[in-house]
C-alpha cells in the first residue's frame, strides 16, 4: 500500500481540526473592548492549539515524507493519533473558557500525552516496516525530543493541580522545543 | 472516467464527517470531573462511531485502489454511500446525549444498516463494470463479511427494544470484525 | 495556469458544504419516535440539497475533466459558482426548519437559479478560453438542459407563492433532469 | 522539501475558512421577509469576507507555483498567515451582528491587516530562499499593491472610528485592486 492517500486523509483531518477550533472563539455581543475581555483566555489557549497542530502536521508530513510503504497496523496508528488530535479542539475550548481552572488544564495535558504517545507508536510502527536500517528508522533514532516531551507532558499535568500557569509555560515549553524542523529526518534525508 | 477525482472527494467528505462528530461533545460549564460525567456516554459514542468511519475509510481506500473506471452509476453509489456516513455524527449525538436509550440506538444500527447496504451496493457495481475475471470482483468474492454484518445490524436493531447494551454490544463485535484490513483485496492485489 | 488547484479547492469546498448542511439537523431532545418528527421536513429539505450539491460536484468534475488551461475570469467566475453553493446549507435550513413555508422555499430556489446562472456563467468562460472547435465548447453544446433548469428555477419562484409544494415538486424534477450524468460532455470526450 | 504537501494543506485549511463562515449566517426562525432583515449586515460582511478569502487562495496558489523548495521557515511563515486567516470568520461574525460599528470594523482590518502582513513576510521568504535572481523574486518585485494595501488597512483602521463606513469603502477597495490577478507574476512565469 502507498503513503500517498493516508498522507492526504490525514492532512485533511488535520486542517479541519486546526480550522474548527476557531469556532470556539464565540462572536461576543457587545461592540466595547470590554465584550472581547472574557474571550482573551480562549484566543490564548487557541493561539497555543494552533501552534500544537502546526507542529504536528508538520512532523507527521517530515515522517510520511521519509515513509514508502505502509501496514493495515500503520494505517491504524495514524487513526489513533487523528483520534487524540480531534480532541484538542475540545480540550482548548474547555480550558480557554474556564480560564485555566486546573481541572481543564490537565486534561489538556493528557491529550496533548496520549497524542505524543500514539505518535511515538506511528513512528515505531513505521520504523520497524521499513527495517533497522531505514532511512526512518535512523531518522527517528533514539526520538530523545519525544520522551522528553511525553515526561515534561506528565510534569505538567500533576503541577497543573499546584499552579496551571506552570503546566501551562510547560506546555509553551514543549512546543518551543518542536518549533524547531525534526532536522534529524532533514539530515539523514540530505544525504 | 478515472478514480482519482472521486477518491478525493470522498476522502474530503469522510475526514470532514470524522472531524465533525467531535462537535457533539458540548464543552462543559464546570471544571470539577462532575462536569465531564455527563459527557462520558457521548465520548463513548464517540470512539465507536470514530472507529466505523476509520473502518470505512481504510475500506473504502482499498476497494478503489483496486478500481480502475468509474460510470456515473457507480458514482451515484459512491454518493449513496456518502449519504449515510453523513448521517452518522447525527445519530451518535442523538445516542450519546440520551445515554445509550433503545430508540436512538437502533436508529444508530439503522444507519450502520444502511451504509453496510450502500457499500455492498457499490462494491456490486463495482465488480460489475470491472468484470468477473478482474481483481475487484475476485477481491470482493462473496462479501462474507459484509453479510454478515448486516445481519447482526438488523438483529441489533431489534434486540435494541430489549436492551440497548446488547445491541451497543454487537455494534463494537461488527467493528472488530472488520478492524483486520480486508485480507481479501490485499492477497488478490499481491498477487 | 493549469486546472489541478482549482479543481482540488472546488471539490474540498464541495464537500465541507455538502457534510457541514447536516448540522442543520440539530439533534433531538427526545427518545420516542415524536421527537423526530419536528425533524421530518429538515431531513427532507438536506436529502434534497444533498443530491443538489453531488450533481453539481458530478458535473463540475465532468467539465474540468474537458477543461485543459484556465484564466483569472474562470478562476473568479468559479469562485463566483461556490459562492452561491455555499448558500445551500443557509436556505436548506430555513426551508426545512420552517415547513416548507413560501417565502423560504422560494428563496431556495432563488439559490438555486443563482447558481445555475454562475455554472452557466463558468461553462461559457470555459469554452471561451478553449474555443469554438475545442472539445469542451462542443461538449457543452447548446446548454438545453441548462436553459430548461433557469426557466423552471423561475417558475418555480413564483409558484412558491401559490403553493409551496408545487415550487418542491419542480426543484425534484430539475435534480430528476440532472441526475443522469452529462452524456453530452461524455459522448464527445469518447471520440 | 516540497512545495506539493504544503498546498494541499494550505488549500484545505483556506476551502474550510470560507465554508464556515457561512454558518454565521444562522437560520432566522420567521418566515417573512422582515425575519431576514437582521442577516442583510452579516451577509454584507460574508460577501466582502468570502471575496478576501478567494482573493488569498488565488494569490498564495499563483506565489507556490512559481516556488520550488521549501524550507522549515517557509512553512512556519505560511502557518502564521493561515493563523491570521482563520480568525476571518470571527471578525466577520462581529462585524457583521453588530451592524459596522467602530470597533468590529476597526477590529476586521487588523486582521485583515495582520494577514496582509503574514502575506508579505511569506512573500519575502520565499523570494529571499530561491535567491534574487528566481523566478518567483523578480515576480514579486517591489511588492508595490502590497505595500499600498497595508497603509490602506492602517488608514482604514483609524477612520473606522471617525465613520465605520469609511472604513468598510476602504477595504472594499483594496478587494477591488486584488481582484486583478497578480500579472506580475503571471507576467514573468510565461516568459
Amino acid at each position: 500500500m502507498r503513503t500517498g492517500g493516508l498522507e492526504a486523509f490525514s492532512d485533511g483531518v488535520i486542517a479541519i481540526i486546526i480550522t474548527i477550533m476557531v469556532l470556539e472563539l464565540k462572536v461576543p455581543h457587545g461592540t466595547e473592548l470590554a465584550a472581547l475581555q472574557p474571550l482573551l483566555p480562549v484566543f490564548l489557549s487557541y493561539v497555543l492549539s494552533f501552534v500544537y497542530i502546526g507542529i504536528y502536521w508538520n512532523n507527521h508530513h517530515h515522517m510520511f515524507h521519509a515513509a514508502e510503504t505502509l501496514t493495515g497496523g500503520i494505517l491504524w496508528a495514524n487513526l489513533h493519533l487523528l483520534f487524540w488530535l480531534s480532541l484538542v479542539p475540545f480540550v482548548t475550548g474547555w480550558m480557554g473558557e474556564n480560564h485555566f481552572a486546573a481541572l481543564p488544564v490537565a486534561f489538556y495535558g493528557l491529550v496533548l500525552l496520549m497524542a505524543g504517545v500514539a505518535y511515538s507508536i506511528l513512528a515505531r510502527a513505521l520504523a520497524c516496516h521499513h527495517g533497522r536500517e531505514s532511512k526512518i528508522a535512523r531518522a527517528l533514532g533514539k526520538d530523545f525530543k519525544g520522551w522528553v516531551s511525553l515526561v515534561i507532558y506528565a510534569g505538567a499535568i500533576l503541577l497543573s493541580f499546584v499552579n496551571p500557569w506552570i503546566a501551562f509555560a510547560l506546555y509553551i515549553g514543549v512546543a518551543l522545543i518542536w518549533l524547531v524542523p525534526d532536522r534529524r529526518i532533514e539530515g539523514v534525508l540530505a544525504k
